[in-house]
């Protein structure tokens, strides 16, 4: 269910001519991703990956394939886009934003051992590395300002208990001043299906479609939040300190993002608190969301505001 | 005897600090290249190969990595140079301009078959098509001003016979007139050991330190006397039609390079048969060539020119 825009062989093929990819000799549609049209393509060069946009306009995804062909160019494996004959990334096809991109073996985890945790504290630094140089500026959209906006929204749905654990949260990261905590391109959504491997080596970055201008210690607590939880929300301190420890590696933590790091944790995990639980209870019409169980993240940042300051770090 | 720069894991881990590329696993010199120091870097991210320019200076050498970056985002699987911190490609190591860049599998070929020479032809269109819209500008190093420089250099060392087709052959060229020929990024120097294959896919296209500014029909008839030559430097016409009509399949040939084809077939053989000489009889001190026989290409431009407008077409 996750091609929402067809597209045949003889479409692609009129396409393809914009390209230097060869002659196309394989399509099948991806049965993954909720917000897009993804197919496999196989042409006379190799593999690439067709991406229809359905929810995000002409206008906003320049900051998002540029991104993406920035970091491919530092080495980062993400998907990176292929230019057409004018030189340029974003194309139209079946009256919908198109990218055509290099292909990425590999495949998700279900788990992931501490030593594929490290690989992805590596490389999420790497990334922050590289998008360093990035010129281009979009506010990470799920920042403080849109927990503020959400949460009366969802508010009617939770018991009273968890209403007032999101307005003590609320209250404390309002408190909280984490302004000085260094910033760049975030990727802000490295969950495990946003991660391909090959045994323990990373193979693929992708979806990049929440990425945004942040701290970057929020991206280090989002993906520790989505690696390293337990089913009780509790951190699996093994993985935690593989991961934060191959992440200082490569770019050491500051002082001011030591003693930010526990309202940074609780912090990421409200994000996906909130949207989970607007996702589930406030679905846009004619949106397609995998509806994913909020009290996972409600757990996390339970545990996580019990932890307090004994929270894993470097 | 192809590093002639030698480089240790520790100045290498040193240097790539500079990258996003994670950490580094193995590093060993390629046996390829006569011009350039050569390593297999092997990273927490995969596979890269480190260059040490060996003869090209600094000031020469953004023509062409820029070159190879740019068919690269167009899908030309040719080495994609990785961008450092510094948002640059071009660094220096061990006293020398260094670049590092994406790995590339598969193996020349021995023998090429007319399926291998059509995806040859194929790969050459697409990249002369995607070098459209390159901005750098390089005359072709070795195109017909070379020619008239280097044959009076060559020409002591051979006999009557070949002496008197040299005159006459530069008399033939000096007289037609191909300026109208479209002209275009030509990588000019696609031999087998510069095209890589996996089974009849071509996985990688390198060494483009020949490349520059030409007619696109030079790089085609180059292209056609190294893949379809047999040995006594007749044509193959299995080989050279496939050639020719996958490559007109993608760039359609025009009138004027139809007229042109004999006259290019000849210049593309001369151009070899004078570097050949050239490098056979007047190496310069301390320059590295790996020695070729010239007469094969002596022999080409024979049977190219006694072929006269015989030559396969489409």
């Amino acid at each position: 269910m996750s091609v929402f825009t067809p597209v045949t062989p003889e479409q692609l093929t009129a396409w393809l001519r914009h390209f230097s990819v060869g002659t196309l000799s394989g399509l099948e549609g991806i049965a993954e991703g909720v917000e897009n049209s993804n197919f496999l393509v196989t042409t006379s060069h190799g593999r690439f990956v067709l991406t229809l946009f359905e929810r995000l306009t002409r206008d906003e995804l320049p900051f998002y394939v540029h991104l993406m062909a920035h970091l491919a160019r530092h080495g980062i494996p993400c998907p990176a886009p292929v230019a057409n004959r004018e030189n340029e990334y974003l194309g139209s096809l079946n009256g919908r934003p198109a990218v055509l991109s290099s292909f990425l073996p590999g495949a998700s985890l279900l788990r992931a051992t501490p030593a594929q945790c490290a690989a992805v504290g590596a490389m999420l630094a790497d990334l922050h590395v590289a998008g360093h140089s990035y010129k281009q500026r979009l506010d990470n959209p799920r920042g403080p300002r849109w927990w503020r906006e959400t949460a009366p929204k969802v508010m009617p749905f939770l018991d009273e208990a968890d209403r007032e654990m999101l307005k003590e949260e609320l209250r404390f990261h309002h408190a909280s001043h984490l302004e000085d905590l260094p910033r760049g391109v975030i990727h802000a959504d490295l969950f495990r299906d946003n991660v391909l491997f090959e045994a323990d080596r990373i193979t693929g970055i992708v979806d990049f479609y929440f990425a945004g201008q942040d701290a970057l210690l929020y991206d280090v607590a989002v993906t520790l939040n989505a690696w390293c939880s337990l089913d009780d929300g509790g951190l699996d301190d093994a993985s935690a300190q593989a991961l934060l420890n191959a992440y200082h590696a490569l770019r050491p933590l500051t002082r001011v993002e030591h003693l930010g790091w526990p309202a940074m944790l609780r912090g990421a995990a409200l994000r996906f608190w909130l949207s989970r639980l607007h996702d589930l209870h406030l679905p846009r019409p004619g949106e397609m969301v995998r509806v994913r169980n909020p009290e996972q993240f409600r757990d996390i940042l339970r545990r996580r505001i019990e932890a307090g300051p004994l929270l894993p770090w470097v």
